[in-house]
């Protein structure tokens, strides 16, 4: 290679850690992608999946793509020119969700409240009843601000208007509870590169069958051939038609990725990513570093906090990667150099990790 | 892993084999996407994409999606609803290209010649001349059909009309000359997964200067927000404005992948493929094997030949991959069940791999 690949601590918004496990499974021998041996492991893929996001639908899939990627899958698919779209912005990743809305023809309707804050779920059932949109949209876990969105009530509200409900689960999946048949979910996606521990380059989607009724009665074709679900649903269905080419090796990833969620257990890991934001909350709070989220909405995977009055943001961050080989994330938007966005995800989330960057911050804000 | 990843011969129209070397690079610790040594390996990787492609083209980066993803890419970018796309369909991937283009609202306009020939280019010059499209776009280097484009007079042609020049060098890129700027190209993709031997995941791009003027003056936004390049230049450039997380362990396979190209030489490795490739088929000979492709535009990476009378295509293919764990490809579209596709890409094009297939096919056919 042409330079020298550091072994960083990445407590930032994502890549998280990747365990040596998925490192290795990653680096496994590229096989073919209509590899018989290969469409087994994407069936695998596929169940473990459906487990993660706690559903029974058929069409749960890994896009070829990042987070991104997802995102932008759903909206492609699920929207037509002239569809009406609620969507919650409240943060970077809401404000992507309009503009991708709007590329695809939708007449988007913005609920907005300030960065840092949540809705009020029965302000947003409120919404969806006045508005009767096609398709609601919201951000579970926000990165850009680290909260976390109480759902109640929202999937019922949608379907009582024939809403599809679609959220953002990137920083939530594999390390807090996204309960996408339960709550009433019609379309969710995420990334691998968060919660799961497994290097970016994957989104995991899952439509309910509400979702490919409306996909299936669309009027115009995908505006996305490579993102189109109506033609990836036969490469990973049945028929195993020849889309494109799958990118193999990031499957074996994934699918090491997600025996080591389950070898953990969903209850257990949800656990330890509340466990250990609450030990760096406490560690923060003597070092008097408060948050910027709403109080009692704070993510326990993404940890997003004032930058101390006196410090400098930058030099701070630089300190932490040069002295310390750990990256914690910058603030974006209505945050820069406001916040910084300290990252417990998956495989990171560990005593050890807190109690290092504990440490660090201290030695660097003395 | 749920499953066991075996040790293919990958001989198809790819993924092709990944040499160890690669393999490595893509298991290195994931470091973050806006860390400054993954930064400077962009620029690496930017900079000898530059030298693959023959280009001095500014705008030059890899697309986080497979080469069909490269494909939408420069479609979504450089045609706005009712421009003219006059396209050339000999096989899947101009197919694939109409398909994406009409569904940028584009007017598409067929050139058509049989599934293995190749356009007469004096012909398209003709055609680019009568018609003047907004771009014309044509497959280098047919996947489908082992079909290797001349392309003589074509660039310039298009210029005279004011017409971009799109090609597709997915198969060819690496393995037989892509001479960008000499050629007037002014908008190539690729894949990884082909001649430069890397699994599949990312898509190489390259824009001349005419192709970044189309797009600055595009009157909507890049429909898909993704793939959009005026949001991707600033990731890619020196402004380092987040966009997605780029999908970091498959840049490190690229990175090592392509300096394994030019320690080899792009002269060299064009020779080794052009060798393998006359052995080849010498050796099918014998077996009385002979080509589905036009006489003299065989591709030298891409063997499509005539599944020969008796053998039974499925069998053959099967017994390939259970009893010597060799991949070869199936015939798609009007070639179904009546060609192989025999790859010979990047690490692949071997002494080695040409005497094991020959002897294998030898034993099978028999």
């Amino acid at each position: 290679m042409s330079v020298l690949i550091p072994e960083r601590i990445l407590l930032g918004p994502g890549p998280s850690q990747v365990p040596a496990r998925v490192l290795e499974a990653l680096g496994r021998p590229t096989v073919g992608h209509l590899d018989p041996v290969f469409l087994r492991l994407m069936d695998g893929v596929r169940d473990k999946l459906r487990r993660l996001f706690q559903t029974e639908n058929p069409m749960t899939l890994a896009i070829s793509g990042t987070g991104s990627a997802g995102m932008e899958t759903l909206f492609v698919n699920l929207l037509e020119p002239g569809d009406r779209a609620l969507v919650g912005v409240n943060g970077v990743f809401g404000g992507r969700m309009v503009d991708v809305a709007e590329r695809c023809g939708a007449d988007v309707s913005r609920m907005e409240v300030p960065w840092g804050r949540v809705f009020d779920p029965e302000e947003v059932v409120r919404r969806i009843r006045e508005e009767r949109p096609d398709v609601v949209a919201l951000v579970h876990a926000e990165t850009s601000t680290g909260a976390h969105q109480p759902l109640d009530g929202i999937g019922e509200a949608a379907r009582e208007v024939g809403a599809l409900f679609l959220l953002d689960c990137v920083t939530s999946l594999g390390g807090a509870p996204v309960e996408v048949d339960a709550w009433g979910v019609d379309a969710a996606y995420s990334g691998t590169q968060k919660c799961l521990s497994c290097p970016p380059g994957l989104a995991p989607v899952t439509l309910s069958s509400r979702a490919v009724a409306r996909l299936d009665r669309r009027e115009r074709k995908v505006q996305s051939w490579y993102l189109d679900l109506t033609l990836l649903r036969s490469y990973w269905g049945q028929d195993r038609v020849y889309h494109h080419t799958a990118p193999v090796n990031m499957l074996y990833a994934l699918d090491e990725a997600l025996e080591i969620v389950f070898e953990e257990g969903l209850e257990a890991r949800f656990e330890r990513h509340r466990r250990h934001h609450v030990r760096l909350r406490e560690g923060l709070a003597e070092l008097g570093i408060g948050y910027v989220t709403q109080s009692g909405h704070e993510l326990p995977m993404l940890n997003a906090v004032e930058v101390p009055e006196g410090a400098d943001d930058a030099v701070v961050r630089r300190r932490l990667l040069d002295e310390y080989g750990i990256e914690i994330g910058a603030g974006l938007g209505a945050f820069k150099a406001k916040a910084w966005r300290i990252g417990l995800m998956g495989h990171a989330s560990s005593e050890r990790n807190v109690a290092l960057v504990l440490a660090a911050l201290e030695r660097l804000l003395d």
